[in-house]
Formats: structure tokens, sequence, C-alpha cells
């Protein structure tokens, strides 16, 4: 049995009997001497691969995706028995250091540090004796109150984080209860917990749900210090508003790693929204933990133990 | 019994029966009325306050500095048997938040993902997909070894972070050992560690043993993509040979909360030193618990439990 692997990254997993692993442009048509593939590692693939891969491996049955997002997969138009998995989890301490480095950045003032870096300016506002909670700014995690919108893989590597740094964190979902001993709220109640936000982290993923999710009402709801960091999806948030926010000094600093679309056009009036950190889709790119999520998916596949984040096709 | 607060902060602490407080300019002598105290706090006090209280209080017997380092209050002059208590452990959260937030921004290449964003450019070299551990630099913390050098307060606060994200973390300090379950390495055996060394962190004290600690013969030893941060005193770092190191490439890239002097002056070259993040000694300057700390050290004094961080006199 053969399982294609992208040439986009390095991949050395331990392969169960039976198995060989052919190494391919992952930006490419898949080669007629590899259309007997019975499973399929998905990596920065090109429309073309994928279009080919649901046209051309009448045998396939498995597909790994590396990304925690499946929607190319999805849209590929894969036969219904072909099982998906999805690479969540994979990213969650990368995108968690980026969201943790993106918040403290903000928090800590380094772009406004930098600035006076560039002036050669010891800035006495920045540095020295400093009152603990200034009035109208978040200068410390330090019993700052932090919202993590999306509180999934990611959301629950970032939260002990921000709670060992003194922050009181709770999380968003689509139901409300309890997860890893962090309070969740439902969707439908975050309204009423804005007000009460110094820190507002978005971890949503892209979907009909999602799609401008953290609008000029949520913004408005937010206190005029508040941060707002974006490590999920650039449809999540409106970005017109942001920016209208950000000038208008109805929030205190935003922080995206995503934008819609990407890359952002060079024309983009939000590159120069004050207060404001982008970071170009940086915090993951880089599976963690890929070889082994392959090899046990593969096991599982022979009947030895479940697919791990296997995708409902439906 | 009269105890002298500083009027550079708000502070409202719990005071034993018998004593009250008189918040006082810690910029200036000692009014004549209050000659009579027998305890004073001190955070940002002036030379003239430090001078005034060492010569006007004839009962003074206790002093609580807000601050880590005592120097200025040991060169006051003040009598043998006055007592003193440092603030060590007052700014171990604040401290350590910026030591993390300087160390996840360059790890996060924060500086080059601003300079983009100032050219309106979607950096593909800061984002997309990315090798884990690509050759010669540091982009994550996950797998980092990192070392910790002056493994005090601070140190014990920031070290368990930085594991939770992945870090293997060694201290150095005087003496070898193992604390809270970190390995802590003897000074003397520092220069055995360092081309092992990811990220060196430095939180040393300023005394006679630390003043120029970080030579050019430490940045030599160090693999050239290591980066260096320093929240303890800017003396202990020989800024000549950081500079160097920094524009010949031989380290990857440093972030300064200290230098020598402060501040820096305008002309100073450490200024356009690449890939250098200063801040302007912006990591504490915000006690954290004076008010418990006072209280605890007052009831103390009157008999009731130990001292904290009593300063040996001698």
């Amino acid at each position: 049995m053969k399982i294609l692997l992208p040439d986009t990254m390095p991949l050395d997993p331990c392969l169960p009997d039976g198995w060989e692993a052919v190494v391919l442009d992952a930006r490419a048509p898949i080669p007629a001497e590899h259309h007997d593939a019975e499973a399929l590692v998905v990596w920065g693939a090109s429309r073309a691969h994928l279009a080919s891969a649901a046209e051309d491996l009448p045998r396939l049955r498995f597909i790994q995706s590396l990304a925690a997002g499946v929607e190319g997969i999805l849209a590929a138009g894969f036969r219904p028995d072909v099982r998906i998995t999805s690479g969540s989890g994979l990213h969650s301490s990368t995108v968690a250091e980026h969201a943790l480095a993106l918040t403290l950045a903000l928090v800590r003032r380094l772009p406004q540090s930098l600035a006076a870096q560039q002036r050669h300016e010891w800035s006495r506002e920045l540095g020295g004796l400093q009152p603990l909670h200034p009035e109208g700014e978040l200068t410390t995690l330090l019993d700052a109150r932090v919202l993590i919108w999306g509180f999934g893989e990611i959301g629950r590597t970032l939260a002990p984080l921000l709670q060992q740094l003194g922050a009181q964190v709770r999380g968003v979902a689509r139901s409300a209860g309890e997860r890893d001993g962090f309070e969740v709220l439902a969707q439908d109640d975050v309204a009423a917990a804005l007000g009460e936000t110094d820190v507002l982290i978005d971890i949503l993923p892209a979907d009909d749900h999602t799609a401008g999710a953290i609008d000029a009402a949520v913004l408005d709801a937010l206190p005029d210090h508040a941060l707002v960091v974006n490590v999920g999806r650039g449809t999540t948030v409106d970005q017109e508003a942001l920016l209208a926010a950000l000038r208008e000094g109805r929030i205190g600093g935003a922080a995206l790693d995503v934008t819609d679309p990407e890359p952002l056009p060079a024309e983009d009036p939000l590159w120069e929204a004050p207060r404001l950190i982008l970071t170009p889709h940086a915090a993951g790119g880089r599976p963690v933990g890929a070889d082994e999520r392959i090899a046990h998916n593969l096991r599982a596949l022979d009947g030895d133990g479940d697919l791990v984040h296997e995708v409902a096709r439906d």
C-alpha cells in the first residue's frame, strides 16, 4: 500500500507494515505511476495537486491534512468514502507562542519602544517608575481579563500561559461549560462579557458562523484600552471596523497575524493603522508532531485504534 | 511610632498597632516635624532624601526598600544598626513578563515584521510554510536551549513559562545545584555551556562580580544564531562587544531593557545596532505586593516573624 507525502516539509513517519511512502511535488498533478496510492498527506498543496488526487487516485481511502483547516480538501471533490483527518493540534504550540508574543508586544508597548529607538530617544513615558495599572492603558497581563474567542486546542495551550502571567482567562465556544478549569462562555453570551475584557484573542476558524464575528458592535462594546489579537482567520474580523476603532482610539491596540485577503494588498489602509502590529500569517506554518500523527492514523486506518481528528463528511 | 512612606506610588499598608504612616515627598529632605520617624520606605528617592534620612532621623531603625537593588541606600551612610530590607521579589512578575515579551519578540521576529509593515510588505520570508527549526536561525522557543544567568526570584518566575513553551531551561548562580526542578550551573561552569545555548537571558544584579560578565568571550562562545536578552543591569554587558557581535553577525539578535549609562545618550551607536530591541528600563518599575511586604516586615521588626529579604550590613 502506498502513501504519498508532500515535498513541502521534511517527513519521516514510522509506517505500519505493508505501507511504503513516496515523496511528491505538492504543487503538481500526481504522476501516473503513483495513481495506485491509497493514502495522501496534504501540506501546502496546490489546487492542481488536490484536483489530480481527487480525480486520478481510484484506490484512495485516506487523506491526512497537516493543516488545521481542510476547506481546500473538502472543495476538491473527493469521493464521500475517502476518510479525511485534519491537522488540528499540530499547530497548537506554535500558534499559541505567536499569540503570546503578539499579546505581550502590545501590552509591553514594544512598537512604541522601537519607534523611540529609531529616534534615539530614551522614553520617560515607557520606562522608569510606573503605576502598576495606569488609568486607560493596559501595561501588564497581571490581573488582566482575557477572553479567548474560539477555545479549541490552541486556546487550551495558550490559556495556562496567560494565567501563569497573572491574567484571568475565559474562553468562548459554541456551548458554555468548563474546559481544563477555564470558564467557557457560549457564543451567544459574548456580548455581555466584552465590557469586562481587557484582551480579546481571536482563534476562530473560517466558516459561515464566524465571518465578521469581530465587528463594529463587538469593538464598541470593548473598553477603550482593550487589545485585540487575531491568530484565527482574517475573515473573522471586520477590518474596516477595526481600522476605524484604532483611528478613533476606541480600542487600545491590535495585532493581526491573518487578514482578508492574504497577502494584504500594498494599498490597504490597514498597513498604516495606529497601534497595530501586522505579521504575515507567521504563527503556524510548521506542523509539530506530523510524523507521529501520520503513523497513528495509518495504524488506525488498518483497524488499530481510532482516527485522530477525523472530519465529518456530509 | 512613625513610618515614612514615599509619594512616588500609592501605598496603603495595613500597619501593626502603634504605627502611624506619613506620606512624604521622596525627592526632598525630610521635614523637621518627621525627624522622629522609626521606619522609612524607599521608592524613587532622591539622594537628598536619603542623605537627610541618614542624617536627620536619630530614632530610625528600619528601612524597607521597594527596589531589588539597595546600592543607593547602602551608599547613603545609615548607622550600622539600622536594619535594611530589599524589595527583592516585588518585581519578579513584571520583570519576568518583560523578559518573556522581549524573548518572544526576537524569536518571532517582530521587529522584522514591523519593518516590513512600514514598507506595506507581506513578507514571504517571515510567514507562510516554514521549517520548524531553520538552519542558522531561532524562530520558536520549542526545543530551544535557554540559559538564565542570575537565577533568583525573577528567574524562578520566568523559567516555568519558558519551559511551558517547550524550551529547555537551565540557570546560572554562584553555586551549582537544582532549584525548582531546574538545573543550575555554577558561574565557573558557564563557559562550557554557552556553545549549547540558543537564548541567554541576563538577570544579574550590579556588583563587582558581575560587571562586564557578558563580554566578548561569552558572545564569541555562543552560537551565531543565539539571542541575548538583558533585564538585569546595564553594567553586566560589555556594550562595545555586543555592538560588534551584532554588526558582524556573530549573534542572532539582542534585547536590552537596561544599558550603561541610563538614559543611553542619543549619540550612542547602540541605538542603530542591527537586530537589537532597546526598551528604556521598562521591565519593572512597579512593585507588586508592596503593602503586604511593608506590613509583614513591620510586624517582624516588632518581634512577630522574620524580616523578609534583610540585607547584610558589614
